[in-house]
């Protein structure tokens, strides 16, 4: 991807310097703000991927495979003239029941490619069976939306423009240099009729001058539509030209440019998880992480960045149980809180505009992951059907940050002096998607007591306006502000994050129910009690879609519990698991607001689906510029039986984000997180057997400079 | 303390054994079900503390200065012919202004104590100037309430319980062998006319027959009420002789005796957070605590647990700007929710009933918390005045758990391949109240990036009831259940715990606001925008206590600021910190039930007053036994202003319990925390200049054992 990449851009820049005769000393700087251009590995440079196997029904598509379905739609017919532009290319999973009655050892199910591809505007949606050799379902999407953008579809936008003469003269008329022009594609969501029946992108741009931070540098008020399939230019608006290009002064964050900065501060010593007999988990098969008590298969993916599979418990027998089928965030909401022509359209459904997967970009090692993390690389096929290897792209590690698993003190009678208390050890499996400016740290955290903990972290740069202002004292109506002001001439404009995951629960099997056990205020009778009132849990089971559509109250609480009908603990009780809500911003947009009915899902922070192979991105499998015809809230308004049924448990994390002075230049890591907790699953605590730790389990370390 | 206990009890035993002529082969178990009674260290054991003395306003009370109270309360008119039971008796702080006023090498304001102590049923409270050498106050209260129990107190109760023979036949009739019998005495509450007038306590028993945790084997419906003070026994009721005690099986959870147990399970190999150079921070004259840019106070309190002073951070230009005067637990509100006989009291507010210091055992190294942890002991007094230690009660520690302080990867073009992503390392002072069954782990995290994290995690044991049932399908009418069937025989009863923080926050000084920023929905109008609704910030600074009670609401949210009105960032924002609340679980019982009026600190999430010497703890300073006439909603219903005033901000963290399975015998963890977080208090991202790791930082470690 990388060669023809930069020749492209020399290409436009010839043309523009042609327009402008500008230095030819350097290129501009082109780059896509919430684009999919990371780096990655040339398949030649991963020779260890060349003949990579799926070895599991649920493995992803390996090198070989991505060549052969290339071939495959080389040779399909619609195709031959012109091969389209891929823009997705991944398993096709198998029927959940392939996957389940798979043991290994056994021969795969049938391995299948969905294709999400674009010709001349239209979007082809096609199934590759790879053992056939042939394409076995092929359709032309009728209805709106397209496929995830490509690199090439952000390119193209950029070199579209790059050639156009208004665009040019606004830039000149900014006064920005061209050495130092940073232009970014970005989605236009769907904002009714003007902009259907084309593939656009809106695109910005920013001065690079003097800083790698040139997201806070924006060059406000200047934006570009640009039809990627046509390549031209539908429309440039130019409103900001009294908005000055906020200054270089403190945006730039590089270690290596520190020399400009104070001493490093603050400064604490040295420190290191350390495990001088290596990781307790291991890696089979290239994807099934094994760990304490838990197994999981793992893979990565270019929507939904990291898909976690068949997690399993162990329970006091042996026997491993099912918790969870399939669980990955399946879509993150964005808006922006801004009407402006420059702003409104960000509202920006990242996992199916841009991907979490193409956006993931190598980990960082001892940084983003501590030693002894374990990396997997992401194998993608890009535009042109190649695969290509991202590197490093999940890390999976175990963590002990000095809590406490369970303890109790008891009180010192008759010499009966007791203190336990385990240390709390979990394996954390991680990605970090930074769309554009944004960075996502996703985390699925395994506790050996059977809790699933998954974090969304937030950090990379805001999203900022330019303004006239250097100091809110000069502003005369404050109240017209959209966000805050966070450095001379930079609004960090207010905005939500609603990060919404598919969770396919199996506790013990497919079929399951979803019960709301809400804690009612009981008022006590006369004479029945010195207490008035107390709370009591009531169970209710729901039957169908409408009763699991969920929004949380502090002053009505429940818990939530997905459970196995069919299966009682030894005591009688449903054995199942809860969700323990976190993070919960809601989504406060009118619901017939055009972004609001893309991102329906957010209409309520959990809900709960029958299982259905084609209900996977609660945002619809074609989200950009989609209309909204296809989201969670579409299929569950059938409001279909889910008692008993192979159930779906959607939940929303949110965020409300007033953006202050300490996310500038690069904001510190802000995060949430809920739960996914064993309730009656098993018979009693599962890790009343762990071990203290002794003191001749810990190691000798010495500082690698002594 | 320990001696005369003991001996105490060998004297009661001789009485019990004279009524029934009991084998003489052991002494009963005797414990306190919520009691003080841990062990402690006489000080003649540490010596060290034998001449501490108070380097700084705050310090605690040493064994010295406790001594020294002691004799002065001897010689203290109204003690002449009868020394009292010293309930509490620690550091009377001096005024704020004074203690803002010192610098080190000053000499220190003078010292006073205050004391709560009881005579002949009466509550004292008394002033003791240290310098001076006198009392300088003394008031016998005339209002409701008493001071916290002490183990002298809940030990009478025993005492006089075990000698009334009721009490005996009933526990014969349970067949129970005296020699299993292990009892407790619990708070009561207070529940109108009948038990006012005199402090009792509700004694319940269990059987510690081949197990440690008797918790799990209630002698359900025996409870008896004693008068501590007349030293008689005021009520007995039995109601549930029909009510099997449940069986030892699986209650056991001591790795001492594990080879009851399979292996352990799940194994983890052994893992540690390792510093080769030592942990970053120092603790200075005993209780400052510095930490990369932090310095705080920390003491150890009998009734807080843990309190937390003088939190100051370092600013760009090296100036230590204060974010907190003081910060501590005031009041933990545990409301179970069954109206029986014998459990309708049970609505405890451990920390003045309790004390969070006085239940706080000596940490276990190593598992409660990690390597290199720094200890520190509580200093006390105990019932009869004499100090006394308590080792190991705090620890302090600094934590890498793999997660990220800030990062960013940005697109590689032109070369320009930036992946920057610096760890996060905290800093953790710790404290675990075990308040009978439950232990309370108390975390307060300071970062880099300014952010406290304050967090609670239980665990421990269930309170739970004794039932006939076995099996869910045998009870007739669960509707009826107060809780969860957990084992054979034994009921998980429903409860809340709310833990109620005293936040005196001084933002750059005392005088500080509060402000509400509700994010508001916004329609466009027609033709403005594309879009219908956006949010808008907007600020409203609260002028009286009713403007901040704040109950949280998901659909209609708000960032909670306190300020300094009178200093501004350079961009002229207001300097600030906001509270991000977690744990939302409100209380749901009727504002006029008996505990919900003394616990009324949890009516509201968020509460502000005026800094008030005297308003320090939420429930009132003599809680137990009251009626609520000297609560945070008493004192804030006088709405006073606090608007650019010395403010303090109250928090309530919650949980609901319905207990499950998992909870048996001893509890997994489950936390919470809430934060307080700069709010462009800071020009710009506090931790844009930290050190990203390298290898040579990174230790060489080998097993202890290689």
């Amino acid at each position: 991807m990388e060669t023809p990449y930069f020749i492209r851009f020399f290409l436009i820049i010839s043309i523009a310097f042609f327009i402008f005769g500008c230095s030819t000393s350097t290129a501009y700087r082109i780059t896509n703000l919430r684009s999919s251009s990371v780096i990655n590995t040339p398949v030649h440079n991963s020779s260890h991927h060349l003949t990579d196997t799926p070895l599991h029904p649920l493995d992803p598509l390996t090198v070989p495979e991505i060549n052969k379905i290339r071939s495959i739609l080389s040779a399909f017919e619609p195709f031959l003239s012109s091969f389209p532009s891929i823009n997705t290319l991944s398993l096709d999973e198998p029927d959940k029941s392939q996957v389940l009655g798979w043991k290994p050892g056994e021969q795969l199910p049938p391995r299948r490619a969905s294709v999400e591809s674009v010709l001349d505007g239209q979007t082809h949606l096609l199934t590759v069976d790879l053992d056939l050799g042939v394409v076995t379902r092929h359709v032309v999407s009728i209805g709106s939306g397209y496929p995830m953008l490509t690199t090439e579809d952000q390119t193209t936008a950029l070199e579209v423009l790059y050639s156009d003469l208004e665009f040019n003269k606004s830039i000149l008329a900014r006064g920005v240099d061209f050495n130092d022009l940073v232009c970014g594609s970005s989605s236009p969501g769907w904002y009714g009729a003007d902009e259907e029946g084309k593939r656009i992108v809106k695109v910005q741009c920013f001065s690079g001058q003097n800083t790698p931070n040139y997201y806070m540098r924006p060059i406000e008020g200047l934006t570009a539509t640009v039809d990627v399939d046509k390549r031209e230019v539908v429309k440039i608006t130019d409103t900001g030209r009294d908005i000055p290009i906020p200054k270089e002064t403190n945006t730039d964050y590089l270690y290596s440019t520190r020399s400009q900065f104070p001493d490093v501060d603050p400064e604490t010593n040295p420190m290191s998880m350390e495990q001088p007999k290596g990781p307790s988990f291991t890696i089979e098969n290239g994807h099934i992480v094994k760990w304490a008590n838990w197994v999981f298969h793992i893979r990565p993916d270019i929507r939904a960045g990291m898909i976690i599979s068949q997690a399993m418990i162990r329970a006091e027998n042996g026997e491993y149980r099912s918790v969870m089928y399939k669980g990955f965030a399946s879509e993150v909401f964005v808006p922006y809180m801004d009407p402006d022509e420059a702003w409104y359209f960000k509202t920006y459904m990242d996992a199916g505009e841009y991907g979490l997967g193409a956006t993931a970009m190598a980990l960082l090692e001892l940084n983003d992951c501590p030693r002894y993390s374990y990396y997997m690389d992401g194998v993608f096929a890009s535009a042109d059907g190649r695969p290509f290897i991202r590197p490093n792209m999940i890390c999976i590690f175990e963590r002990y940050a000095g809590d406490i698993g369970w303890r109790h003190s008891e009180i010192p009678v008759m010499g009966f002096d007791i203190r336990e208390s385990r240390p709390k050890v979990t394996l954390v499996a991680r990605m970090v998607a930074s769309v554009g400016n944004y960075d996502y740290i996703f985390d699925w955290e395994f506790q050996t007591d059977g809790v699933i903990r998954i974090k969304v972290g937030l950090s990379g740069m805001l999203l900022v306006k330019g303004t006239p202002y250097e100091n809110i004292y000069n502003i005369s109506n404050i109240e017209d502000m959209t966000g805050t002001l966070v450095s001379e001439n930079v609004i960090g404009v207010v905005h939500d994050h609603h990060i919404s995951y598919h969770l396919d629960m199996d506790i013990d099997g497919p079929n399951n129910s979803f019960a709301e056990v809400n804690l009612v205020k009981e008022e006590t009778s006369l004479g029945q009690s010195p207490r008035k009132s107390y709370l009591k849990a009531k169970r209710k089971v729901a039957k169908t879609e409408n009763d699991a559509k969920i929004k949380l109250k502090l002053y009505d609480p429940s818990e939530f519990h997905v459970f196995n009908p069919t299966r009682r603990s030894r005591l009688g009780n449903p054995t199942g698991y809860m969700i323990i809500p976190g993070g919960t911003a809601a989504s406060l947009l009118d619901h017939d607001d055009p972004p609001q009915i893309r991102a329906a899902v957010t209409n309520n922070q959990i809900w709960v689906t029958p299982h259905n192979k084609s209900e996977v991105w609660a945002g619809g499998l074609l989200t950009s510029q989609s209309k909204g015809e296809d989201t969670l809230a579409v299929w569950s308004a059938r409001d279909r039986e889910i008692e008993n049924k192979d159930i779906v448990l959607w939940y929303t994390l949110g965020f409300h984000h007033i953006p202050c002075q300490e996310d500038f230049p690069v904001m510190p890591t802000v995060s949430s997180s809920f739960e996914l907790k064993p309730v009656n699953f098993f018979d009693r605590n599962p890790i009343l057997n762990a071990k203290p730790t002794f003191q001749e389990d810990l190691p000798r370390c010495f500082a690698a400079s002594s």
